[in-house]
C-alpha cells in the first residue's frame, strides 16, 4: 500500500505542483511580505477520542497543530478558518461552542484573526479541518530544503511527553503529572522562539515535530539532500517518561512518538554563538548534525552507531 | 436546536469576528488588490454518497462549491487546497487518485493553483475542506449587504435542475436528461459571468445560489437589510423538470432545491440597459425587485402575493 508520503510526491509529479511539500505553503502577499499557510485535518477516533479530551481542548488543539506549522515556516500567524463537522446529537450539545471557546482563547494568545470556516453535519462522528496564514518577509520563509552539511541540527523543548500522555489517555491511567496529558491535549505551537530564530536569520531549515524526530528528520533530509548524525544522549528527553512502565523506553517515544511540535532546525556552525546568545531565555538543544550522507540518519548511541528508521506517525 | 446561522451569529457577535457571515472572508493583499477566501465542508451520506457519484465528479464537485463562492464576490479564483479524509479501504484503491483527477481537471479549467492540502485517515466515511481564493480589485469584492430598495433582482442560468438530479439519482432512476444528473454531480461555477459583472459594477450585492433561492434571496436581505418582491413566472425554471412525477411542483424546487450555483445579485435600474448588453451572451433572467419591507420576501404568482419562507438546504 503507498503511503501518504509517496502519494503526494506521485500528485506532485503529475500534476506540477511545486509549492506542496513543507510544512506550509509560501505565497507573494505584496512587495516586502510573503504569506505562508497550512491546513490540517482531525478525525475523531484518529486524532482525538472524545473519550478523554473535552471541546474546549479540542478546539486549542485544533488550532495549535496549525499554528505550529506557521512557526515552524518562521511566519507570524495573521488569520484562520476553522471547519467543523458533527452529528446531530452533538450539535444538541454545548460542544460547538466550547469547541470555539478553546479555539478563539489561542487565537486570541497570538492575536489570530478567524476570519471563516463551515459547520456541517455528519452522520457519526466529529471532523475538524483548521487553516492558518501567517506572514515572512518576503524570500525568508524557512524551508525544510535549506540544511547544508555540518550545519548543527537543534531541538526546542523536551521530547516523548505528548506520545506519553497519549498513552496514559489511552490506557485510562492516572498521573499525578497533568502536564504529560496537557502535552497531548493542548500543545503549546512555538511561535514565539521560531519569531527569534527567523528574526536573527539563525535556521537553515525548520521543520516542527508533528510526525516525531525520526520521521520529520528524515523529511529534513530528503528536502536538503543530505544525512543527519544525532547522539542519543543530546536528545532532550522528557525525564518524566521513566516514572511509568511502558512497552518502549524514553528514548524511542522521543525518537517516534510525535505530536510533541516542537521545533527541528539546522543552523551554520558559525551562528553556534549567537544562536546562544538570543535564545537564553528557552529551551533548546543541540542534538548533532547533517552529514553528506544522502538521507542517512546515523544514531550515535554508546559509542555505537546504528541507521535510524523513520518510525513516527502516518496516516497511511 | 439552534440553527447554524443561529450560532454563527452567536459566535460572531461573541467575539467579534467582523470577516464571517458572506459566501467570502475579505483581506487586504497588496496596494490595489484585496483577497477573498472561503472554505467548504463535503461529508459522505451527508453532501453525496458513493452509491451515486464517482471520484472524478467529487473531485470536480468539491472544487466547484467553493468556486461558486469565489464567484459570487466577484473575484478571479486564484490558488486553492484540499484536504482529504478517506478510510483505509478506499485508500487502497485509486479513488483517491481519481478524486485528484476530477479536481485538477476543473483547476486547470480556471488557472487555479492547487497549493496545499492534508490527507487523513477516518474510521468509515470520506471527507473533504475544500479552501480556494481569489482576487479583485480593492475594495470591489461584491457583499451580500449592498442592495438598495428598488435595485432589480438577477439570477443566471436556470433553477431546480440541481435538486431534481439529486431526487433521480436518490431514488436510482434512469432518465434520458444525463445533463440534469450533471448538474447535481458536476456544478459549474459561474465564474465568467460573475467577472463580468464585476469588471463592469453591475451588482450592488451578489451571492452564489447554494442553499435555495428561497435562503440565499433571504441572507441578501438580511444582509442588506431590505425585502424583496419575486415574480414566480421570472423565475427560470429548469423546463425538463417537467418531464418527472415528483411531490413537489417545479416551482418549488427552484424556489428551495439548492447547489444549483448560479448566481443571485441586484443591480441599480439605472444600469440595466447596460446589463443586458454586457451579458446578452449569457442566460439570465429579471425576477423581482428590492423593497423595503425589511427582511420579507414576497412571491406574486397569478395576481396574488404570499410570503415565501427560506425553505433551503441547511445542515441544523
Amino acid at each position: 500500500m503507498k503511503t501518504e508520503f509517496e502519494f503526494l510526491e506521485t500528485i506532485k509529479k503529475k500534476y506540477s505542483l511545486s509549492k506542496i511539500g513543507d510544512d506550509c505553503a509560501v505565497l507573494p502577499k505584496d512587495s516586502k511580505t510573503d504569506l505562508v499557510i497550512t491546513t490540517d485535518l482531525l478525525v475523531e477516533d484518529i486524532d482525538f477520542r472524545l473519550s478523554w479530551t473535552k471541546p474546549e481542548f479540542l478546539g486549542h488543539k485544533s488550532l495549535a497543530v496549525s499554528l505550529s506549522d506557521i512557526a515552524a515556516m518562521g511566519g507570524k500567524p495573521v488569520w484562520s478558518m476553522v471547519s467543523i463537522g458533527v452529528p446531530e446529537k452533538i450539535w444538541k450539545t454545548d460542544f460547538v461552542e466550547k469547541f470555539y471557546d478553546g479555539y478563539m482563547k489561542l487565537a486570541q494568545k497570538f492575536d489570530v484573526e478567524l476570519i471563516g470556516g463551515d459547520v456541517s453535519k455528519t452522520p457519526d462522528k466529529i471532523v475538524i479541518d483548521s487553516i492558518v496564514a501567517g506572514e515572512v518577509k518576503k524570500g525568508k520563509a524557512i524551508l525544510r530544503s535549506g540544511a547544508q552539511v555540518n550545519d548543527l541540527i537543534y531541538v526546542t523543548g523536551t521530547l516523548g511527553g505528548a506520545a506519553i500522555g497519549l498513552n496514559l489517555l489511552e490506557n485510562g491511567k492516572k498521573t499525578k503529572h497533568k502536564n504529560l496529558l496537557l502535552r497531548q491535549l493542548t500543545p503549546n505551537p512555538q511561535i514565539e522562539i521560531a519569531q527569534i530564530i527567523s528574526a536573527n536569520n539563525l535556521a537553515t531549515a525548520m521543520i516542527d515535530l508533528s510526525d516525531g524526530l525520526s520521521s520529520d528528520l528524515t523529511h529534513i533530509c530528503k528536502a536538503s539532500k543530505s544525512g543527519a548524525k544525532i547522539f542519543a544522549d543530546e536528545i532532550p528527553v522528557e525525564s518524566k517518561i521513566s516514572d511509568f512502565k511502558i512497552k518502549v523506553s524514553a528514548l524511542e517515544l522521543a525518537l517516534s512518538g510525535g505530536e510533541d511540535f516542537e521545533l527541528l532546525f539546522t543552523v551554520n556552525p558559525k551562528k553556534k554563538l549567537r544562536l546562544e546568545k538570543v535564545l537564553k531565555n528557552h529551551q533548546f538543544s543541540l542534538i548533532g548534525k547533517m552529514t553528506a550522507n544522502a538521507e542517512i540518519i546515523e544514531l550515535m548511541q554508546d559509542g555505537k552507531s546504528t541507521i535510524l528508521q523513520p518510525e513516527g506517525f502516518r496516516h497511511f
